[in-house]
Order: C-alpha cells, then sequence, then structure tokens
C-alpha cells in the first residue's frame, strides 16, 4: 500500500461479495435457495443422475455422451489402486490422529509418488483429476480402517463409485437403496460454487503449482470447524439431546439463550438450502421404510421446532442438519463424516482448479498496514 | 450471487487491489523501494539483527528484551529434534521427488504425529509455531540428505539457527562468515506482507483449521514457479549463459525479443527492492573477499545489461536475482532453493496465521457465474 492516501480503505472482510473471477460450473441463488450446476438445478442431478455423472459435467462444463460417461467410468474404476507404499503409510498412521491430517498427509504423499506431478500442463492434470477422484475413495475407506484398527479392504471394480465406497468401508456390499442413497449425498456435495476449501485449492493453484498441492491445501481448509465438520457437530447435539422427548425443551432453551443450533442458518442460503430438501425427503424415504431411526426421531423435533420460530427470519436447516443422520443410517461413524465431504468435494475442487488455471491469474491481495512507522531498531541491551 | 442486477459486477482479477485486513507486522511501499517489518526498515534488520530475533518479532508484533530473546532462541534450540517416524519416512521419500512435494508432506506428517494438533487456542499455536520454525531447520536439511543420497546429519543445539542448518546441510560447521551471510539471507525472506503462500496459509487458517493445515497449504502455493522458484530459474538461466562474455549478448538478444528475465522485475516493486540491494551488497562483499565466482561473475553482466536498459521502465532486478548467487556460493544446490525459501518464511506464515485468526473472518469471495441457465437434465440416451 502507498504510505498516504485521500480516500479513506475499504477492507472488505473475509472477502465478502468481492467477485474475483468468473465460473461456469456453479450458481446459487441463496434468496430463492436455487444451486444449480451447468445451468440444472441440483435436484435434478440428486434423483436423476450420478456422482460419476456430475463429475465428467463439473470437469468438462458440459454433460457427457453415453460413450463418454461409460470411457470416463471405467476410467475412474482403472484408477481405484492406490501405491501399496501409500496403503503401508496409511497403516502405520497413529490411529487416534485426526482422519483429515491423515488424508491431507496421504493425498501429499500420493502427489510424492507421482512421477508425473510436476506436470501442470492441462492434459496432464485433469488425467490427474480422474485418478484422484478415483483414488480418494479408497484412500479415505483405508484412513477409515486404521482409525477402527482393521485391515483395509481393495476396492472392487464391479461396483458403482459409491456403492464400492460403501463396500471398502464395511466389507459388505451394500443394498442398492444404500449406494443409490449414498450416491445422492456424493452428489449435493460434489460442488458448491466458491466455498472456502474451493478457493484455498484456487489460491494455491494459482501460483502455477501442482494438482496435488491444491488439493492438499483445500483438505486443510475443509479440515476447519467453519467449513467441514458441520454435519459432525449436528450428530454431537443430537447425542447430547439423547432423547426424541427431550428434543423440543433442549433447543428451546438454546434459541432462548440465543445459541448457535448446528446445521441451522447457511451463510449464503437464506431460503431453504436446496441441498436439505433433498437429502430430508431421503431420509424421510427411508424412515418411511425401514422405521426412523433413533437419529431421525431427534432430528425431527429439532427441525419442526426450529423451523416454526427461525423460518421467519430466514435461518433454516442447512443441508449439514440432515446429512449426518443420513450417514449414521448408512453405518458411517460420524468421526468420518468430514473425510466424506472431501471424497465428494474432490470432484469440485479439481474441476475448479481445472477451470480457473485456463486462465489463471495469481491470487494476491492485500492487507492494510497498521503498524507503527520510522521504528529503529535500538540495541537489544537499551530495551 | 444473485440472479439479475442492475450494475454491472467488477471483477477482481486476482484480487488485485483488494484489501481483506488489516496487519501490523510487514509495510511495503513497492514505488519507493521500501519494506519495514514493526516500522523498522529491511536494512536494519539484515544488518544489526538475526533471524531468530526477526521471527519473534513477528510472532509476537513487538521487539524482543534481551531475556525474551534468549528464552525464545532457547527454545527453538531445544525444538530441533523431529520424530524418528517422520525421519524414518523422509528417509524412504523416492530421491527423485520434488523436494517441496517432500516438504508439504513431511510437514503433513509432523501435524499428524501431534497430539495437541487440533488444540487452535492461541497459546499451543504460538508453541506449534515455534516448533516448526525450529523443525523445519531439521526436516529440510534431512530431504536435502534424501535427494542426494546420503544419511541426514542430526542438529546442533550449540550453533545458531542459519549456522546449524548449514551444518547439516554439508556435514561441516561453516565459518561465521558463511552462517552470517546465511542468517541475512533468511532475515530478507522471513515475511513479506501478504505474498500468494501466507494469503493461503490464512485462507486455510481462516476456516479455524490448524496451523499444520494452515502452513502445508502454504508449502503447496510456494512451491508454484510464480512464487517461489525463481531464484532457481534464474541460476538455470546463468547456467544457459554458460560463460562471463556471453552474458551482454544473451539477455540483450532476450530484451530485444521482449522475453521475461528471470529474477527482473516484480509484481509490487516499481523500484530497487529493498532486500535485493541487501544481497547485492553482501555478495558483493564476499566477492570481493573471496574472489568473484563463475556465477557471480555471470550475474555482474547481466544486472549492469538489466539495469541500464530497463531501470527507466521501473523493472530492477529482484531479491531472486541475487539470492540465487548467494546461496550457490554457499555451497547449496539450486534445488533446494524453494525448501530454503520456507525454512525463511515459515515465521511469516506462523505469524500472520497468529495474527490473522486474532480477529478471524473467514475468507470465502465470490465467482461471477457465466454459464447457462434453465438447462434441462436430457436423458443420456438423447445425448
Amino acid at each position: 500500500m502507498p504510505e498516504t492516501t485521500q480516500e479513506p480503505i475499504k477492507v472488505y472482510e473475509g472477502l465478502a461479495g468481492v467477485v474475483f473471477t468468473e465460473s461456469e460450473l456453479t450458481f446459487i441463488d441463496g434468496e430463492k435457495g436455487i444451486l444449480t450446476h451447468l445451468g440444472i438445478p441440483i435436484q435434478d442431478w440428486a434423483e436423476k443422475s450420478t456422482f460419476e455423472e456430475l463429475s465428467y459435467a463439473l470437469l468438462h462444463a458440459k454433460l457427457p455422451s453415453s460413450a463418454e460417461l461409460a470411457a470416463f467410468d471405467a476410467a475412474l474404476k482403472a484408477n481405484r489402486g492406490v501405491p501399496p507404499a501409500l496403503l503401508e503409510q496409511i497403516k502405520n498412521y497413529p490411529k487416534t490422529a485426526n482422519p483429515m491430517q491423515m488424508l491431507r498427509t496421504a493425498v501429499s504423499y500420493l502427489g510424492l509418488l507421482d512421477p508425473n506431478s510436476e506436470d501442470t500442463g492441462a492434459e496432464n492434470k485433469y488425467a490427474t483429476a480422474i485418478r484422484m477422484i478415483a483414488q480418494f475413495s479408497t484412500v479415505i475407506a483405508a484412513i477409515c480402517a486404521t482409525v477402527e484398527g482393521r485391515d483395509a479392504v481393495a476396492p472392487r471394480a464391479d461396483l458403482t463409485h459409491a456403492g464400492n465406497f460403501l463396500y471398502m468401508l464395511s466389507g459388505t456390499e451394500p443394498t442398492l437403496e444404500q449406494a443409490r442413497l449414498f450416491d445422492i449425498a456424493l452428489v449435493l456435495h460434489a460442488d458448491h460454487g466458491m466455498n472456502a476449501s474451493t478457493f484455498t485449492a484456487l489460491a494455491t493453484a494459482s501460483t502455477l503449482s501442482d494438482l496435488y498441492s491444491a488439493v492438499t491445501s483445500a483438505i486443510g481448509a475443509l479440515k476447519g470447524p467453519l467449513h467441514g465438520g458441520a454435519n459432525e457437530a449436528v450428530m454431537d447435539m443430537l447425542d447430547e439431546i439423547g432423547t426424541s422427548d427431550r428434543a423440543v425443551a433442549f433447543v428451546t432453551d438454546m434459541m432462548d439463550r440465543k445459541e448457535k443450533i448446528m446445521g441451522v442458518g447457511h451463510r449464503v442460503y437464506k431460503f431453504f438450502d436446496p441441498r436439505s430438501r433433498v437429502l430430508r425427503d431421503y431420509a424421510a424415504l427411508v424412515a418411511g421404510k425401514q422405521g426412523k431411526s433413533h437419529y431421525y426421531q431427534i432430528l425431527e423435533q429439532v427441525e419442526e421446532t426450529v423451523v416454526a420460530r427461525l423460518s421467519g427470519k430466514g435461518i433454516y436447516p442447512n443441508v449439514d442438519f440432515y446429512s449426518g443422520v443420513v450417514y449414521s443410517d448408512l453405518g458411517i461413524k460420524k468421526e468420518f463424516f468430514t473425510p466424506i465431504f472431501a471424497l465428494a468435494r474432490i470432484s469440485g475442487w479439481t474441476a475448479s482448479v481445472l477451470e480457473y488455471t485456463k486462465a489463471n491469474k495469481l491470487l494476491r491481495p492485500l492487507a492494510l498496514y497498521t503498524g507503527q512507522s520510522d521504528q529503529p531498531l535500538t540495541p537489544i541491551a537499551e530495551r
């Protein structure tokens, strides 16, 4: 910054409202509760598509033909394996470490092992993106195995991306319904415009660093409780509530004390988060068929109480409010929720890096200096 | 973004000129060639201080008393050791991998091994910062050993931060003059305001993620050729020139063809980068005492030719122009230059994260959606 200025300098705290690039991937209208990828509403993606198809669409900024999708799917399946040296590492991670620390380290190591990692040309970056999307599944399942103190399950090439992940997680092939429900959850989380982790990936990639560096940065950002981790916090709250009959009093009390209720409200959405509607409907569908799970019963009460009191203020349950219960009903432990967020968002991260670096611009904003000037370095004996 | 707007939306490409936070650490006036930390000119820091003292000053935003500096220095010395599991890992990294991929992975693993990594309170973050500054030296020296195919040298607690690093790098205790010259180089690179890697560290930290995640992100960003790596590129150019008698013709030819000369010009500085002046003077001092090295002789010719022709346009040799030759004269190979940049900048990264997260604000700018709207998800058979 120049030393003197006539105008007061505007500080855009958190860069809120600052537009820094163009993108043709994802559109969000928080006021109206709209989320689209390539102009197609998220509800359609969830109901009629798959994680594989959406990943293709994000990476290419276009819908695939059936031949293109088949080739993409085959490439994903062919790339599920990871280097044995990495699996050996993951096996030896201290099992009490944070799974996101494990994921960040494992992906960074994957880059170290990739002899082509320094080729940051568009073609290699695209090939690397496909490999990373496929390998994330195997790496995350191996991390879950380490945390649970069991051997990692090798991937199967005859299952869908979602189905294979659930299989690796439990060692048992999921039902088609379970695989589909998890697929929908992956679709809903695959991309969300300029969220904090995607932005961090771009900040790293903007120095023309490699894709592993960008994704490692994104994992580190997603790890933070202000970004990933909200659905885990919702489950913590449900655990604290304990039983459904205590739910109304519990959250009423929280609202009276003006405490933040986890999974409720969103920086962008001032209306019902369209992703949460989809997940809520599917959770209800599962509950209708299989009976309401313990967590579902509590969640239902919390939702009703919260919506009745806060929706008038534009505060609604968000996607994290429902995803935890859906994952939990699929047998997934809450400490794995944030890695599973990464399992989905890797498509958005890589697609956004590919898009941004096509006409790359180094990201380098300014800080306003508010410290002292003209200071001497006084000799230390005189201080 | 809302769907419709009356006003044209301004896109701040690269976030250039956008102020997003306040800082009392570093002031830069690129027009006048001024760089200060805590209001003290960089020249004073280089001539009268040490990397240890500047690191303290950045982390605390104040100068230390002699007792405070002694305690800080003792803490750095006490923390030079790293977990044996990490050293074992580094030893087994494929020696042909990029050293920055190694550093990113090693620091991520260091976080995984730290049982307190999830404590993101200010006190633990400060303790972690000191440990990281100290451990970076040992980790980077171990990485250099792996690349060179030799055993890592254990740190010594009786040497300065700079002297100990040079000792670990060669296995031989450096002269006081060598240690001091390297210390000056570390001082000059310790912080530089809101550069791309520091900004990336803040983006990650702004989700309230841990310090290892922030630093891992910063390493990934520094790795990019638009940020770190410029001094390595200068050495590549000097190698290509080959001998000093070819230098004038070589760079004249480059300038005629309007090619970018590595290490010349800077996004911020439109005047002589104050850091480059200090390094140039010290490089000249060493050359005066020990005779001009091979690289110094070429550099001298390049500098003269470039300054004569470009300085009128506000384009000057920057710090990277000189640092490569200084490092090379200290016996450091050019593939280690970027890790050594990290060795210095870890102080700026950690200090900036500590400062920013005191009044944290999630970093989340916007992208302008330029894609299609109201698209149907056509059945794949119809595409």
